[in-house]
């Protein structure tokens, strides 16, 4: 096998779950793996997913994907419907392959790399004789992405779905002179991330913003969050007093609220499901 | 070395200590594995085996070891009498090989694995000019396993030993109309793992039941612990109202008590070394 | 790509990072890792270095690198001035090469292995189109580190420094018969390490112990912590009563307070900057 795959692309294979550190959980799922694709390149992308919060999960492969060869195939495994009727899928995309439950898990990743066709994993022999009805990440998902990576063809994984199941996830909406979303991540340095894009606050910059090309950043909006109210957005970290709130648009595209060398959580007391506004600042000259 | 190993299979070392994830010990001996192996695939089991506790790893290399294919090298350890006169030891079985100190945390692992000999690691050769006594990890069983994994003759690592030392661990008994054990592991979703086993379960079912040929799963039997009487088996953990008790054989083959979208741990206020009892329900028609 | 490697040594890059693995921030810099170096063995030293922490994050780095071979690159990122204007720089030396912020955490371990040149990382074309100023991890080390464990030649990098910047740390002083240090670090075990490195202790030794011939352990001298006085050097952990203290040099050659089967943290209360002392004890015969 070794030799068969010299002259290919080595196979890639990520892994999203909320498996945790602790338990062998994940181990097992990459004795799996590499007994079908033993020269695999296999990388956690997070395993400290919340326990069953499908929505972090989503958001972390959304954030990772762009960043992998295209032949990559993602895995992700957060699952509390295991053992139920949700369907084990396939997404094929134009940057990708992924692999997990349809509960919607999958979704903004797949749909930001290009959705080309879905498919219901169940085929008999790409899984083992038993399946245990709690454990589908060693079952059904290790084996599948493996013989995915080792070229597996995906239309022959099960039927043609017309497409997968949504995630229920907050909605950015519009409200006058600006956008209103809410904090859905607090990453390890604190930072409050939302669920706002930046292609979102660019389309709201006023005319004479845009005209004069500095644009993005710069003092023509604010951002409130809790009573706290940031005075334009900030291009780095490293500007403004210890301690002092900033508004960046983060290394993912999506509106941050920082605290220079501390935790921005700390220091507003908010977290996930507090809600974020972006206002255009009308300034007297 | 490259060139050499292309025919071959690629080397996998397995890991699973108690070092966890904030030090470099398990770099370090990552460093040293591909020092010696430089193709080897090596794959963290769990490396937050709790401090000390021989059992917890023991139970984890027992529930990883299978999934990988038979030519991997497992080392464990979990070893708190490091640079004492403790022996570090190899032992080849029918599925893979097992490096660690004996101290019984190898043994579940490799009976299961069906031992084939035992070799106490003393070979000069195997190892650094000058061993640390507190890293035996990095100048004992990391250059060991990668020798092995690189085809070292095992039978070559140092004396022949008679059988390795036992793990000290709860034993299951039987009882009247069923058998007690206990918790022996809570895992990250706060299931409650038994060291109760599902052959120990089966051979109670009574011949009415086997007969059926339903078996295992229904309500012939029933799982008490602490003050809580669960009825029957289920085969996921998707069945139920939220919070409700579940007993389980999990993906391990072992029984486990798990709460619906919920910890049992928590639902439960047991852990580790909490009596559990599982006894055959005599039902009237 | 694969064949061209096929005659060379497997790339080998290791990180460490404050990013944690909660996050996908780790993930993401393996995603670009392997977009250009495919076949790298890629190594976790921690990722756990406290945030911000660069003098934990420079111990680690130093503990690891000389078990690792020669030609790895070393990547790491404690970088608390992202986005400001602290260098990216590559310290080249005789074993490995160096790539992180310059800001002193590269310094020990890339002195330790024998600096050759150091290189700011300014070379447009390695870099991506658009570098985020808030994830140099990402658009800047890691792309840096594959291309150098490609073979890019790392004179290409940009310009020449003189030197790296100092990292501030806790400086060892000699006092009257010994040593003054502190506690640099607190492991997964609660063993307290120090700063005082083994050769500064063998420098202490009195002629009537270097004639002995036995030389470094024994009871030449003490170590004082807190309140504590312990007295001579251990040759491991597993000497001594249950929680008694004990002062070794461990396996990175620093000196360390243990105790046995217990934490000396919580045995001490003592942290991260306590003060500790060696002095050598006159005894008469």
């Amino acid at each position: 096998m070794r030799g068969a795959l010299a002259e290919q692309e080595r196979p890639i294979v990520t892994l999203v779950t909320d498996f945790g550190y602790v338990d062998p959980f994940v181990g097992i799922m990459k004795g799996v793996i590499l007994s079908i694709a033993p020269e695999a390149a296999i990388v956690d992308l997070s395993h400290d997913v919340p326990a069953h919060n499908v929505l972090a999960g989503a958001y972390f492969l959304r954030a990772a994907f762009p960043h992998f060869p295209k032949h990559t195939v993602h895995v992700a495994v957060v699952d509390p419907g295991v053992g139920t009727h949700r369907k084990p899928i396939v997404i094929s995309t134009r940057h990708g392959m992924f692999v997990g439950p349809d509960n919607g898990l999958l979704l903004p990743a797949a749909t930001e790399a290009g959705i080309l066709a879905t498919f219901w994993v169940r085929r008999r022999e790409l899984l083992p004789g038993r399946v245990s009805p709690t454990f589908h990440g060693r079952d059904v998902f290790a084996p599948v992405a493996a013989r995915l990576a080792m070229g597996f063809p995906v239309e022959r994984c099960g039927p043609l779905l017309s497409a997968p199941l949504p995630l229920p996830e907050p909605a950015v909406k519009r409200i006058p002179g600006g956008l209103r979303g809410e904090v859905v991540w607090v990453d390890r340095f604190g930072n409050l991330i939302t669920n706002i894009r930046r292609e979102e606050i660019l389309r709201l910059r006023p005319a004479t913003v845009r005209a004069t090309g500095r644009g993005f950043y710069g003092r023509w909006l604010s951002v409130t969050i809790g009573s706290f109210v940031i005075d334009g957005l900030s291009a780095t970290y490293g500007l403004g007093a210890r301690g002092e709130l900033l508004a960046l648009v983060n290394s993912a595209g999506l509106l941050e609220i920082a605290a220079r060398q501390s935790s921005a959580r700390e220091g507003t007391g908010l977290g996930p499901g507090a809600p974020v506004m972006v206002k255009v600042v009308n300034r007297r000259r």
